[in-house]
């Protein structure tokens, strides 16, 4: 079989997957709302891996909507060190694309047996932790078997915009979603740019994606994408936090993936993007703006024009390992679900 | 001037820094406990770079203490999204060295207004940071000048461990404490095993650093300096992280250094080192064990037990920035202020 074939193909389906789950919204909309604590206090979500940047995408959204504090999990201090805690009033939203990964069903478990909502973000219904949550959201993305995790994960972005529906005001509606499956083909639809940009990074030994806001998540998953297709020296960043230290790395011709959509902060990633190649950085970027190196659709709220801009991603990260003859299937010692405790 | 020379005397100057904290001790949880809420519902930091590295490992020990779920802030949120938040009934934790950040500044004021009890934790007491929120843990550090943060850093984990305190029972006394000087001055004192790890490390493009529970933020901590002092590609992980997907990125020969301390991570972390091992990785371990190619003390509390650990990493930062003939005094582009919004 071609390498990367699994991925590509998985990749291709995410149009189809994102319109279904827009047709049952509604319903997992009702879902969640049900499961909302009364009055909600805050907001914890559980998740390792490429559902855990799938989650700092999602704490956005989640804030502004409850406009309660919305935080991610430490699963050792459950799992490791047990402590005694009280997560009354809270919503646990635990995300797994497998609903096997060992420490997410005993954190969920325990959250919940110490008062906390608990809703299971999952692709398989009959998982251990769909039966431990007390709600399931479904992702519906049908089985998948690349390693490196795809339709799930924009399933998963999906996900959390609709729990956000659930829990207080959104800044898009019904004709962003209906936006969102066609932007994503018209992404897949368009290689061109991504193959150009990883010719162009080549065999660079590291590169730093890096976003705000909520694309911070997106720049998180595309540095995963790569590393996982790749084994580059891939790191994400929000603006902020690469000010703040890491920025040291980046010297002449240093390879950066920056990505800007349309919203309050896409003049940070401006003065930051000045700033890099004031540094000599090779900054390739990501923008609603036909002439960006990796050009993204434009005209969808800020929140879910997230799903476009990770499939870009996605597709770099294959174009990337094609270019290099890796096999992004599977890349060397990683299994599809992590027994990780 | 030798270069590293600020760095190194910031670094000597531990020991006594953390002696006065402590002997203020009693005092900085009294003015916390007055500052809490009543009931607590929830705990929210707010942090960038290093002081953010502080924040990761103060959650734990927060978490703990409190029962109450700890959440890391993003700034964004409040900064350029202005999102409509009710923040009543936690304790917001603001920590910069400076107290000058303008986000942090802003993120704090906006939390104070939206409800939340809010504490600084900074080395500048006449600062905006400190005006902005309601008590001040003032960190007593004196002046530092090198960029690298070094003594105001252990000083924030000392920060959070008093917070902790102040906010329920802890597994450390009064008897750990004392111990926290000598355990710094002694890995001061021993410089010989990090010149040598950064011997080994030589010019290699990457390196990962990895620890898990309360040596997680020490991880990133490492990295982050060592990307400071010597522009390696650097990356933090936890031991769970590491596994879900980054892993892929360790071929033979890539090195990595592995944080481990008595506690309940202590057996994970060890099979991990075997699985990094088995990969190929040249793994050099710190470890509570005189064995260790990077010894750390042993007999303290392992939140208590994070301090010695992370000066051991400024060691190894500054020693490896020797090795390749850097001046981690002052790396290229960055200033002691990180002026982001």
């Amino acid at each position: 079989m071609v390498p990367g074939t699994k991925m590509a193909a998985e990749m291709a389906q995410q149009p189809r997957v994102l319109s279904e789950f827009n047709a049952r919204r509604a319903g997992v909309v009702a879902n969640v709302r049900a499961a909302l604590p009364d009055p909600l206090v805050g907001v914890v979500l559980v998740a390792r891996g490429s559902s855990d940047n799938a989650a700092v995408v999602g704490r956005y959204a989640l804030e502004a909507a409850c406009g309660r504090p919305v935080a991610l999990a430490a699963p050792s201090l459950h799992t490791l060190y047990n402590v005694d805690v009280d997560y009354s009033g809270y919503l646990v939203v635990a995300v797994s694309q497998s609903g096997a990964t060992p420490e997410i069903v005993t954190v969920t478990r325990r959250l919940r047996g110490a008062g906390a909502s608990t809703i299971a973000v999952t692709n398989v219904a009959d998982s251990p932790l769909a039966h431990a949550a007390r709600a399931t959201v479904h992702l519906g993305a049908g089985d998948e078997v690349a390693v490196p995790a795809t339709k799930t994960f924009t399933a998963q972005l999906a996900a959390f915009a609709a729990i956000a529906e659930a829990s207080g005001p959104v800044v898009w509606d019904d004709a962003d979603w209906s936006q969102v499956p066609d932007a994503v083909a018209a992404v897949l639809d368009d290689a061109q740019p991504s193959r150009d940009v990883a010719a162009a990074i080549g065999d660079a030994p590291g590169l730093i994606t890096v976003g705000r806001g909520y694309l911070y998540g997106v720049a998180l998953e595309a540095a995963l994408k790569l590393k996982e297709t790749t084994s580059i020296l891939a790191e994400g960043y929000s603006a902020a936090d690469l000010r703040h230290g890491p920025i040291a790395v980046i010297e002449e011709e240093f390879p950066v993936v920056a990505l800007r959509t349309a919203g309050a902060a896409a003049p940070d990633m401006s003065a930051l993007c000045d700033q890099l190649r004031a540094r000599g950085a090779r900054v390739f970027l990501a923008a609603d703006d036909p002439a960006a190196g990796l050009p993204l659709p434009d005209g969808i709220a800020e929140p879910l024009a997230t799903i476009p801009a990770v499939v870009r991603m996605q597709q770099l990260a294959l174009e990337l390992a094609r270019h290099r003859g890796m096999d992004a299937d599977a890349p060397r010692g990683l299994r599809k679900v992590t027994p990780t405790t």
